[in-house]
């Protein structure tokens, strides 16, 4: 099969060239769970980025250059190619999303339904993902798509889409009508957190963004109340708080100080959601019971999350942009979104 | 002031002439924080017909007529007249809504904010109600109203749109996108029950009903799938879930079948909430114990939840059709609720 | 192997000899996860004497005898004989304790950790089971002993104890100081489900038994108050709870009339937990309503519970009275529980 | 009354002749709910050097000086002496605990019963406490005393007790059988948290602290495991939980390091719990999202939880030292707290 194929690392990111279409043997089920997944769409998300700069090397590949060749790519969707002789309910033809983890299914995390807690492999991470025509991966992380959902439109939920999910459904679990949510970074992640809390619960939705572009985006999507980060966020926040501030915070930003500003807009006794990363959280133990708030953290969401997150797609619940690739051009939709030319996810189509 | 009095119980509800209109002296300020509220609506409600046919004597009047005469009315809404000198945070001429119990806010079951659990009195069940110009309440049941509320429009969200609140969110904590709830009966409270479910959680809301005027006005107001109760109701929700049910039944009729009915529309480890009443439940143990289903019973609903409610009502996520009568012409609107000739709630006004 | 075989039902619980020991094939893997268990010990449960009598038959062999002949047998303990190809950390030698259902694994209710609630298979039920010296199941319900606890002394914990820790476990989610709950019913479950209270909250256990000799077992393992059900248990509990009710009543029994005395111990918004089965649950609506009671049915656990089981065994904070039974002697186990002589629970060892 | 009178900040630890012993005018009820308790016992705690040393002073007395002269103590119990006109259900003569906050009982936050996050007062801190003979509260955070308890023996539960117990509660929600709490700290409070989590969760309690004595304390009042705090000590922990750190950890200290080392003791999915305060948590964003943790405030307790608090003291799940001063001694009990010569909690006494 034709795959784009990760080399070498490179720290260059002006680079351009960093992945070579190459002509690789399709992939084979070897265990009896095994699925081969026909691609019909796989996202180019900014992890991609990173581990072409070998962020992830320390934590994947650790001693040395055993992970490369790595063919990238983990937010997949497509048809069901091939199944393992014992794997039941999913059919050849069958559209389908990959959840990103292959979970191993009998320890206690993975058990009580939590995938990401276990042991387990993470296809276009730490072995060969879906910048190709095929991908190999397990009954275990296969969600089955309603007949309304094409792969390469809803490929980027897979990663994305579900950690976005997972934060803004914790939130949900506790937001009352009358409360407020804060939502910092109204971008790829945060534009699907909108769309969740909005179908999820009644709570005001206040979206804090230094794009206007964003700002109108998540205002057409059903945000209540749009503030400007020009410095006065915070105020801004509180004075639409009653001054408390809300009682759910979800920074999708995580760095150039939305950490010290969103435990700011976070009122006693709520909850601050650290979503996206970069910067150190730095608070007083004083302030953390005078207060007594919660600070959350998420990582991607269950392989039932995704199939609620597909449930909403399917409902017309949550809306995604996407822009299509050919999968030839992967270095051209690497380049695009290092350069911050993408609205919205970019994709890859066979 | 002008009342509406009950002066003797009546079980011909074809009699038709209850309720007399009779000067009585003003309530006045007893208790630190006694607050007086003019009336501005005082929604007209099936219990008064029950209280009218003594169906409540032996509850809330024992031990003879003392309890009347009696004002009844305890959906009340108005302004704030005048506030006992301790009340603080009220002020004369606030718009309010009443809580339709006085709590005493000491017993544990009050400081655990479960209003419903506690001692207490209820205006226009055991004391004077809102059929009237003013009624003397007390600080504790005092709920403000946002400015966009009309109390003669809110009234009876004060008990009937409070108990539809308080069953409909203990559905949404668990409800999740991709599952179902089914209301059963989208007549005042249903109908109320339905919004709020729209309003807090991504769940597919079926409705069944027998009634295609109630059926359609719940597609109007945001119901995803109805279903006619003509008998193959319990197979047609059953259809429409997968052969499996759905996770939370709301059932707002409580009689003619509805339970067993409605229990059959439970799926597996889902839960069927008993808010309308009339028959018994009989359900076999062993069916309680293979399918693992819940019966949850539903009280009305805490202050909090009040506040919650008005917060929906103010951003318009539920919205109430009331009826209004002159306070003079009570009798009439008893006699058009109980001949069904309202559609929406009654409210008497000043 | 050796095996006592169930070759036809027999509604006469007089007759005696029921099982037959016979020379049957060893077990062997044919899918790539089976594990093949090397029985140490087998519970006899009264769910075989209803095996027996044909009270299963139309729900698990309801197109006729196919389901014969059977091994019963659903509460398996022993060592790991054989791993199948594709079983990881699961070594032969192992010593274990069998899940009684084997869970596909891929449906959403095992993925959310449910086990109870998807299809699957249940060893000693509707294939074969533990009276025999090998078991063949899966890696989705094995579940490893710690080396404090041997198979035959803890077997009866895989159905019946299982099933007395899920419903206590419930009820401790929300007992706190000062609450109390009724346990009705000290034995086999009941005197597992007060042992998991104790450990896992600081609520006042009740117990309501009519046997002396329970009642005082009860009282050895920590019970903190002990009713005699001696016709006047309803107005003692109410007596040892203020007159309110506990906030949990835990019925192991389910027949005989607790199920109406279980409600009338509930306190309002309190919970019943229907574990026990036999009558039918009747109950007002209006009665529900009033009181805002919960009505929780309770199926068996799942594996994480019964990972949690085993972790309380190994503190020594459950303790379980087993009489050991030759396999050889199997029909006289039966015959001496259907005769009420066994005390605690039977297993049949090797 | 004879009451220890503030009137003046001092940051001279060392100076010891802080309160001056007065005649002042007895209190005396103003509003109808005002309840007046005849001190059975004040608790003597480290906030009290605090507020001499000025450290409250910002808070509380913004504006210059007009707090003092202040009459500190807010872990006070004692008698009902006198009771306002409106209060109902408490009796001159009954033996009661003093909630450390009078709420207002009429804002959201108190009607949901969370006493702590609306607005009140704190007698001792910024009105007149307990180092008297009489104190002036209100009947909002009178809790009743069993019979059981003497108020000098249970004065310190009120603001300490009640913290480690909320703390200690939190956790209990979540951890099963087979998990693992640890406790940073077993002083005064982390003494009384130990014995919560005992009585109301079967996990395993591991106790860190860097003194041999109250470790050997804590082992005796049931910790099950014990880490001496000397460098190693979240190896130690790691060690104790395979490797993966405990679900719970609640740190009674932070400062010195034990946020950093706390967050590296909790595993993935845990909870690490903030009660002592000093230094600042400081963590990477990153490690937040993979490991999804989280970090939980703490702040003293809700009345109702001083009541269930009361209830574990009762049945004797909790214990306290206390060590007796007379009231004339209170500079001695200062003192000897600020220069640690107390074990366990220093009380007054009339």
């Amino acid at each position: 099969m034709k795959a784009q194929v990760l080399t070498r690392y490179d720290d260059d990111l002006m680079a351009g060239q960093w992945v070579d279409l190459q002509e690789v043997p399709d992939p084979r089920i070897e265990k009896s769970n095994d699925v081969i997944v026909r691609i019909g769409g796989a996202g180019v998300c900014r992890t991609d980025l990173h581990i072409i700069e070998g962020v992830w090397r320390p934590h994947m590949d650790p001693t040395g250059d055993r992970l490369l060749p790595l063919i990238m790519g983990h937010e997949n969707a497509g048809w069901v190619e091939a199944v393992g002789k014992e794997v039941e309910g999913i059919k050849v033809g069958d559209p389908v999303i990959v959840h990103p983890k292959i979970s191993g299914g009998t320890c206690l995390a993975c058990r009580r339904g939590m995938d990401m807690h276990g042991p387990g492999r993470f296809p276009g991470l730490d072995c060969n993902g879906g910048y190709a025509e095929f991908l190999c991966t397990s009954e275990r992380n296969i969600v089955p798509l309603p007949k309304t959902l094409a792969p390469k439109e809803v490929a980027p939920y897979a990663d994305a889409g579900l950690t976005a999910y997972r934060a803004a459904k914790k939130a949900t679990r506790h937001l009352l009508p009358g409360e407020s949510c804060v939502v910092i970074g109204a971008g790829g992640l945060g534009h699907i957190g909108i769309q969740c809390l909005k179908a999820m619960c009644a709570a005001d939705v206040i979206v804090v963004d230094k794009s206007d572009a964003s700002l109108a985006l998540a205002g057409k999507i059903g945000a209540d109340k749009l503030v400007k980060a020009d410095g006065n966020e915070v105020e801004a926040v509180l004075a639409l708080t009653g001054g408390a501030g809300a009682e759910a915070v979800i920074d999708f930003v995580g760095e150039k100080g939305t950490t010290a500003k969103g435990l700011a807009m976070t009122r006693s006794a709520g909850s601050y959601y650290v979503v996206g990363y970069g910067e150190d959280i730095r608070v007083p133990t004083v302030d953390m019971v005078i207060t007594e708030k919660n600070i959350i953290g998420n990582l991607v969401g269950t392989w039932a999350e995704l199939v609620e997150l597909m449930a909403l797609a399917d409902r017309g619940l949550v809306e995604l942009t996407t822009v299509e690739y050919r999968l030839a051009d992967a270095n051209k939709a690497l380049q695009d979104l290092n350069a911050g030319r993408i609205h919205g996810r970019a994709v890859l189509i066979p």
